[in-house]
């Protein structure tokens, strides 16, 4: 079996990830929610993880973190948590529903105005777009990192400086770049990082956070208990507990520290290497084939680790079971929550088979896929 | 080591969740998010756990049972999703802040009226006064099962029979009962019940579940990618992809499943006779004690594995400190997110000791645990 569905959820997790849950499991009680040992050992583990999400992506503090249960938990957060009726919000093409559906709805029920950055045929924005669309009186710009179909990373760090220029609130999805590439919240003018802690971070599932910088105001999305000021009928105005709401899963983010851990240990320099290099080695072999379209643009050094692709106009769900039944290869077909980006690579109808890479995956597995792909066009 | 804190999060799980829960981390991939083996075998054992959990609690259809990361997100679903402007609401002194601060902002925001039933000192409600507040202009009565603080079991049958009456939704929070005593949706007339899977479940942190009688409309809370529908601007209308976004925490879903196995198998009959047993021989040993109050009202048959009690005037959070560091036994001290139960029983500076006690305690815990309370009381 083949696993290339890691943007979805990485399968593979170090092996720590894995030991750090089951310790967690039988060991931690409820974090903040008692001074008896069990809940301060959980509250200390979570502290430290915050710590170490504040220092790998540039956040002014750990209490700047807010853990959440998946990116998209994120960033219904921070939309809904910064953006008020009226407002005017630039957004992308490239968007994942986690983005687009919360704007949509405050758009139709808070009267928002929605800008599009749009995409071109090879899923790429232009910088000159966001200058044109972002005034003086856009409250914040919603911007992907990286599109979760066609793999190519968006310039954040200049549009950070567009969005700063203009006094607009920058808020960046990182769901397919957090532990595969460096990001800086300070450096790139980020005032809000959403990412989930299962996918390049290569943590549990239920896991996710949000970073937000010094003196941004996010109004709570969820309120309840919080174990501190527990007579104040408000959620408290501090980070983390203004956000976070009821009991943490300190089961899932004690195996989020340990994924961080490993990939200090081997470095995101190193990851993106080899993840991209992998990549490269199945868009090489893939991308001249007969019948065979890749989308976005390889023609840029930095990529994320996934490549979408159909086969003549055959329906990509069919490839996608085609490479499972025949091949025990994972893809994933279809429209990936990206409505936008099919309508501009002008793929609604077919999908795209996608194939994601992580860092165990393997030289030998990448040109099975390669082969595969070869054979599964020839016979189409 | 005695852990009597399991009203917060029950330390001991059954071996097979985290069995589950290390098989899940190794095995499964994004549910609902491809057609390959990895993600099917995720999406499989998600369906057959919201069928055992609709089995358990009498909820209408698997489709019903909506996965959440803790009953605090349960219950700002139900209450921000049903609850309108200008509506009126119906609760109790009981409830935890998981309930008030979700209600409170309301109040404040979308000025809904709030009433609450009175507690007396014993921290019991009664029927009578749910008879005089419960009106046909009432849109939802919201109410716990069972206090956290002191133990209590509301009637919630009776409750339910007085909100069905008047046309009122009837909301439960279960997040101190799912697995200590049978719940039915269908024969209590609760139209949504909230709770946890980490307390009397005994799954991982990182679960909880919203589920909701049929014909019943919740408004999403989060948006985003649900896998399907993806041209669609707004969240999908069906349950349950209509109230949940994002990746599903599977790994922590295994567990539960497993959990509410091992549940299945002992049997809640037999779960609540042994807990309600600890609980008898504690507070038999307890309550006589010179100096020892132990609040609450435990002449009912039915009562909640948990006792909450102070010693003298002493603070809480002295005598919580003083059994872990002398004795080794971690009991919760403080407010326990309850401030109106506090109120009502007179102990909001004191706070209170709660012992919470379950499956996997013993007899010799609980006596261990009665002998260091009457200690302490001699000496303070």
């Amino acid at each position: 079996m083949i696993y290339l569905d890691n943007a979805a959820t990485t399968l593979k997790k170090p092996e720590q990830v894995i030991d750090a849950v089951v310790y967690a499991m039988g060991n931690f009680g409820n974090a903040s929610r008692g001074a008896h040992g069990y809940s301060l050992d959980a509250s200390r583990m979570i502290f430290g993880t915050r710590q170490k999400i504040a220092d790998m992506f540039g956040c002014p503090g750990a209490d700047h973190v807010i853990f959440t249960s998946n990116a998209t938990e994120s960033l219904n957060m921070a939309i809904n948590g910064i953006i008020s009726p009226g407002d005017r919000v630039i957004t992308t093409d490239l968007e994942h529903n986690s983005v687009l559906r919360p704007l949509y709805r405050l758009e139709n029920e808070s009267h928002i105005s929605l800008g599009f950055v749009p995409s071109d045929r090879k899923g790429c924005l232009r910088l000159s777009d966001f200058e044109k669309l972002v005034t003086d009186r856009t409250k914040a710009v919603v911007c992907t990192h990286a599109s979760n179909l066609t793999g190519n990373i968006v310039d954040i760090a200049e549009i950070g400086k567009i969005a700063r220029r203009h006094g607009a609130l920058f808020i960046v999805d990182a769901s397919q770049t957090a532990g595969f590439v460096n990001i800086n919240m300070e450096k790139m003018n980020i005032d809000v990082l959403c990412f989930s802690g299962h996918k390049g971070l290569m943590g549990p599932q239920g896991t996710g956070a949000l970073l937000v910088r010094d003196g941004i105001e996010i109004r709570p999305f969820k309120t309840g208990g919080t174990g501190v000021q527990s007579y104040e009928k408000s959620q408290p105005a501090e980070y983390p507990v203004r956000l976070e709401a009821g009991t943490l899963n300190s089961h899932g983010i004690a195996g989020l520290s340990a994924a961080l851990d490993f990939i200090s240990a081997t470095g995101i320099d190193k990851i993106e290497q080899k993840e991209n290099r992998l990549l490269r080695r199945f868009y090489e072999q893939v991308s001249g084939v007969r019948g065979v379209t890749v989308y976005g643009d390889f023609s840029s050094s930095l990529h994320a680790p996934v490549a979408a692709l159909n086969i003549r106009s055959v329906d990509s769900g069919e490839i996608s079971d085609c490479l499972f039944r025949e091949y025990s290869i994972a893809t994933r077909p279809g429209a990936h929550c990206a409505p936008r980006m099919h309508e501009a690579l002008g793929t609604r109808e077919q999908g795209a088979v996608r194939f994601s890479f992580s860092w165990f995956n393997t030289e030998e597995e990448i040109d099975i896929a390669a082969d595969a792909v070869k054979e599964i066009a020839a016979k189409y």
